[in-house]
């Protein structure tokens, strides 16, 4: 069985081996500092008693489940912490598919692309449906999609890679077709903190025992490597999930969970909104660049990435090549995340190199 | 689905509400210093720029991968580091029952309580080869009992819980009988660095394409939590192997990676001697015991563990409990370990309260 690796690394591969600079846009890796709570707690921990050294509970430290549970509004029971929000998805996939009610997996278009390749690896099959031209998605074309056979209806918001952010009608809604068709629905919300729009809403505020709400510190703090990530089950999910966390990881890697649970406890919101700041500032720069490049683009509502169209240059993996030669900026190509925007290239705003990349693709295409 | 916890976790359970001081003889944390580099290196990694902080390469820290290979004298493209040994094993077992080479995993008995769980988990059958008594396996015992139904041959060296280690002679002829039945030989190999006997053999000794060795850096640095281990793959197994890893997991901790690769590079043979060497004197003094209190029991060639029958006192979670609450001493059922030793207790050799627990047990029983 071959599960596709994704096309991330064949780009970036190939971006370090380009001759000229190359300003790399291409991975949602922050390039901001995480809260200095962090690195006080890294340094602290290395110097506690070897028993702290030891297996932390396999769901995770107690004070880093509690603080998760305290500030979701969920019970502690509930939260498993994971490896990143990676093992978060695979865990809550697997959940959906072992309930014996159906072997879907329904999927947007675009997606990221881990999500196929999450259900091809689990035994389940792929049904997409696009989202509109502003990345929303449509609750009714979800039902129209969804039969016995749905096992899982899994979204992601704010949305990579078109920047969308789900109002909580849909919300509520994909939680109401979820529950009709008995399928889960797995909402993973790793850039909650990057929401520029105000219109966020939890899948958490759906009251029902079909949806799994996934999460990660690896772009609210800013640690990417560390990770540490977690997902919140319903009661009746949970124990299983506990055991395949068990069966596969044993824990999570407790020096990154402490300095994750100090610096969650010691970060203020003015951490949040500094880096949400950022990124506006960042979305104003590239979106005018590009208008004046003349492309097509889309302005995010949340995430880091901005989709874009330069006229006949469609977003496959050689003109993403052509462009780290041509222009020494790496894209992601749009035909990565699926066929619907198979026309468009994905940049990531996470560079200092920011107005660089901008004036590089404007003397490129404009 | 439930995949059954082990009762490693009833048990501690148990001890930690007891009302009574109890020492843990439970699980294998060792109670020894990780060597002083690895405190030095999370030191050094918590004041990194923050680009050190995000993703690490999927299949592991570069400098980290290039020290295992050179130390296994293996290809760096083989090794895939993951979080802990639990993931290893893991992939390994994926790896032998997605060949569509058969869906029976062959395990000792007494067996390490994760492998059945594994098994099921993936969709594997479990077939259980009965070790002799004095932990040994014959492979003429996995011989009779592997078919071409075989998938996977599962292995403990140094063994937990018997304490044996297998010569080169066992490891070999398990080499040759996966490979005539196209089975793969899963060696996992984490309590290599406490071989008190001086006969251990890796299974990488065996030139094959149907050996998967996993190991873990768990118990050989003292650091259990990290959650660093590695599996090695043969050439035409590690593609899909990495695919597994990276859609589960995306990469492993990146702190933990870190300090291990500095640790690993810095720490010279005598810290792991030193180790050997409490260990061995731990053996003496518990086995001693022991004789005093006029039970049955081994005397490991390697791992942690020491197995003890006392008369009239099977290894049942009942009697686990009721040592726990008369003499405040913690083992592991013998039961939790499969059929072959239910009448045995296991006690890990991770306290310093040993010479404290070895007198209660004599004070109880003797």
């Amino acid at each position: 069985m071959n599960y596709e690796t994704p096309l991330f690394f064949q780009v970036m591969q190939y971006a370090v081996r380009a001759e000229r600079d190359v300003i790399d846009m291409v991975s949602g890796n922050p390039d901001w500092e995480p809260p200095a709570a962090l690195r006080e707690a890294l340094h602290e921990y290395a110097d506690l008693e070897s028993d702290r050294f030891q297996y932390p509970p396999s769901e995770g430290l107690r004070e880093l489940r509690e603080g998760i549970a305290a500030r979701r509004g969920v019970d502690e029971g509930q939260v498993v912490v994971t490896n990143g929000a990676g093992e978060a998805n695979y865990l809550a996939m697997a959940r959906a598919l072992e309930r014996e009610s159906g072997s879907e997996v329904l999927l947007t278009d675009p997606v990221y692309p881990y999500y196929p390749g999450k259900t091809s690896m689990l035994g389940g099959s792929q049904r997409f449906v696009p989202v509109g031209e502003d990345g929303q998605l449509e609750p009714e074309a979800v039902r129209a999609a969804t039969s016995e056979e749905t096992a899982a209806i899994v979204v992601n918001t704010p949305n990579n890679p078109t920047g969308a952010v789900y109002p909580a009608e849909t919300m509520r809604e994909l939680g109401e077709i979820a529950e009709a068709y008995d399928a889960i629905l797995v909402s993973d919300e790793v850039y909650d903190h990057y929401d520029l729009s105000g219109e966020f809403s939890s899948a958490l505020e759906v009251d029902s025992g079909n949806r799994i709400v996934t999460n990660a510190f690896s772009k609210s703090l800013a640690i990417t490597g560390f990770r540490v990530g977690y997902a919140i089950f319903p009661e009746e999910l949970v124990a299983d999930a506990k055991s395949r966390h068990m069966l596969v990881n044993v824990a999570g890697s407790r020096p990154a969970q402490y300095a994750v649970s100090r610096a969650l406890h010691e970060t203020g919101p003015e951490y949040y909104e500094t880096n949400r700041e950022l990124l506006r500032e960042r979305v104003d720069t590239f979106t005018a660049a590009l208008e004046d490049a003349g492309a097509e683009y889309t302005r995010p509502d949340g995430a880091f990435y901005v989709m874009a169209r330069f006229e006949d240059f469609p977003g496959t993996l050689e003109n993403t090549e052509r462009l780290i030669d041509g222009a020494g900026v790496a894209g992601m190509p749009g035909e990565a995340f699926g066929s619907a925007r198979e026309e468009w290239l994905r940049f990531a705003l996470v560079t200092p190199r920011l107005e660089e990349a901008a004036d590089r693709l404007v003397a490129y295409f404009g």
